[in-house]
């Protein structure tokens, strides 16, 4: 066990993120805001601990292996969220600590929970740093580390792999600074162009950078409390185009780069997630139809929805939590499903859900036919043992720590009812933001107590990074020199 | 495919229980009801059926496989409660065909979900009938036909396995017939032992008896509305005690028996499985005591709910719809564990819950150390990784069966809520009875749609038979002739 590189990228991250935390202070002077002086604060103090921590593990060696990637992974995301709720906490704005961490972590995991009541009062720079940990987080604080930050180690794929969701990561370059590289200027052209066409409608710049970093990271803090629904037709069909946009997998943008078409097309997990999104847009546009007079409307309101619930975004343009049990049951297992590996997208991913079906289907075989070899095939490789047993055995941890979760939120009594807590932690855990009942679209987490938005702020790191990592992290035999 | 044996036994089951309608028609003649003519007529179809069926398959091949072994199993449950719904029918007091099949299914699978709203008013033969089914299907229908009658087939443990729940059938004896023989005196034994001991407190020999089948097969029919509720200490902690001590691995009461003692106290199932009970009893206690003025009376109802619900029974002594968040989770978590492997108990069973989190605990150790290798070891032995792969898949498997018989039950509009339909398919999925909400211990499944009595009739028919036999039997392939 190689500590020091630990404690040394984590250092690295926080020096980054003082940096980071140089922008919403520049939107609070352009806005003459008094908070610039909360996020110039934050940032002294993250560049302080970051240097010093460098400097303490200076002469560190630079070999790590999958083991440190997620003691990295872990320390590297519970530090930036407590660092980055300090502008919350400076400001005034949010001033209860464990509010001001809810609401980072939600923001850093793209999950965009939370306990705001008047989102309309914030200031503009606090706005903005609540989005931009939405686009930070989306792509993952240590991709951007390893790609903007000087050589850190050959072997920062552990990194990288211990960061990116979905069972198997795909190197898209030989060296990881280039993978990540890569996936970040794919990421910022994306983010221009939502920007620019959402300029186009009715919003300002403002507000198309602030629902941009929103959708791009699939998290879904804006800045209103009825979400996207005061916002056009216009601006509400480009945030669905995007939001399934920013689902799909980046490898495949990247094969679109390198004009490997043919791969793009023969990509299953990329038709399943569109056929998915079809069918249960279809579904809910029948089911919620008699509640609106024109087919527009149903099928925009449908899509938008289904769209922001699927890719774990959580944007809202209706209160969906009125709608007929059908459709609140479509999206309570699409918040289960998410979008593809490899997006910034949460939940189980839908190349997971596809090879628990195919392993599913071949067990039946294998029972009636006990004797019989059946190979998996998934995007035309054949799975290996080690992929398959992970992802059973990664659903099967999912439920345990989804059930463990939920148990401990149900110390809170009334009003909190069966329908709110489990919907909480599905949108936590799945990294969504909005759930049922108290939590819906309309709603907010903030009347939870303390210990629950604790513990949901640790379900959205438990769900962003895939469970294992900081399970792994709370092991305190990982720590043991070697 | 071995068509004629399929349908030879099931043919033998259906004369089989030709014999077992004339128990509760005994019962009507006792106690001078006319429903015995119901009865009646319900054995001399099954009779007519079921020796036409033999008749008709007289020459079959007598060897049979695992894929037999499953469509065996799948026809002969189906067959058995449509006949056994008959004498519901025929006399007047269940006339619907569609809540007479759901009574009769909740029967036969143990479940105890109930769509009669004024059980008190039921004739004697009818009560008797009701609370029987659970018995015979507590240990299974084709248990009981090996068990009992002439030469089957050599390969008779295919049935069984396909039959029994958990993840591994261990072969107490090395012949089928002779197995199921033992496993049916064990249980008749036990029955005896409850029966007596019931009958010595506050019950009459009818109400010892009926409770005492509600008890053996895990089922929780019983004879009034409020349940247990309003017999005496002594006979909810007979109850209790009875409810776990079948909830155990009927394997274990065989080692007692030949007097391997050591290796039952070597067992992690049953340690596990006491001691989820155990901390659980002491949980609930400490979170509903404000509502009780007595430790015994808070213990004992503790106890008897969490055994009733852990061994998927059903009793209730206490509308445990009003207990507080933490209990009511904790409840619900205890119906998807269920009682032990090998019991006449439903839901995923202690043993899978173990090796599911010793999969995930292994997940952990091989990110950690990528290159090592780490068995499984279970009940002292090692995990082969069929079993493994086995397991996981199943609980897949059964997590989306889960998610699909819900989502077909939220076409129900209110007052059905998120709470009741989820818990719903809970209780009937496995073979527990009742939830929360309206389907409460209090409540019954009388509202539910003739679509949604149907679905969830087949919920629980899947969870009594481990899901894969009538996915299996639904497969047109399967039943092809090689």
């Amino acid at each position: 066990m190689n500590r020091k590189i630990v404690f040394h990228i984590t250092g690295k991250l926080l020096q980054a993120l003082a940096f980071i935390l140089l922008l919403p202070m520049i939107v609070s002077i352009i806005y003459k805001e008094g908070e610039f002086l909360a996020f110039l604060t934050a940032a002294a103090i993250s560049f302080v601990i970051g240097i010093t921590l460098v400097m303490l593990t200076k002469n560190c060696k630079k070999d790590l292996y999958a083991r440190e990637g997620f003691l990295i992974v872990s320390l590297a995301w519970i530090s930036a969220s407590l660092i980055g709720c300090l502008p919350f906490i400076l400001s005034g704005e949010i001033p209860n600590f464990f509010n001001a961490f809810f609401e980072t972590v939600s923001g850093f995991t793209t999950t965009g929970a939370s306990i705001v009541t008047n989102v309309e009062e914030l200031s503009r720079g606090v706005l903005f740093w609540r989005s931009f940990t939405h686009w930070i987080g989306g792509m993952g604080v240590l991709v951007f580390v390893v790609a903007f930050v000087g050589n850190i180690s050959d072997k920062a794929i552990h990194i990288l792999r211990a960061e990116m969701p979905g069972p198997v990561v795909g190197k898209l370059e030989p060296r990881a600074k280039d993978t990540s590289k890569m996936l970040y200027i794919m990421y910022i052209v994306m983010t221009l162009m939502q920007i620019v066409l959402l300029w186009c409608g009715e919003m300002n710049l403002f507000e198309a950078v602030v629902h941009t970093f929103g959708t791009a990271g699939t998290g879904g803090f804006g800045l209103k409390s009825d979400s996207i629904a005061s916002y056009s037709a216009y601006s509400q069909w480009i945030i669905t185009v995007f939001m399934l946009v920013f689902g799909i997998n980046f490898n495949l943008y990247f094969l679109l780069i390198i004009k490997r078409f043919r791969s793009v097309l023969k990509s299953t997990e990329l038709w399943t997630y569109l056929g998915i999104v079809i069918t249960s847009v279809v579904i809910v546009s029948v089911n919620i139809s008699p509640a609106f007079t024109s087919l527009s409307d149903t099928i925009r309101t449908a899509a938008f929805q289904v769209s922001s619930i699927m890719t774990t975004t959580g944007y809202a343009t209706t209160d969906f939590n009125l709608w007929p049990n059908l459709s609140k049951t479509i999206l309570l297992i699409l918040m289960f499903i998410g979008a593809c590996a490899g997006s910034t997208a949460g939940g189980l991913k839908v190349s997971r859900v596809i090879l628990l079906f195919k392993m599913g289907l071949r067990e039946i075989k294998r029972m009636i036919h006990p004797r019989s070899v059946v190979s998996i095939k998934f995007e035309g490789k054949e799975v290996d043992d080690h992929t398959k047993h992970g992802v059973t055995t990664y659903f099967a941890v999912y439920m345990v720590c989804f059930f463990f979760i939920f148990l401990l939120l149900s110390f809170e009594e009334a009003p909190f009812d069966f329908e709110t807590n489990f919907s909480a932690v599905a949108a936590c855990f799945n990294n969504i933001g909005p759930g049922f009942g108290i939590v819906g679209p309309v709603g907010s987490f903030s009347g939870y107590s303390d210990f629950s938005k604790l513990v949901l702020s640790f379900a959205m790191l438990f769900g962003r990074l895939e469970i294992f990592p900081i399970l792994i992290a709370l092991i305190p035999s990982t720590w043991k020199k070697r």
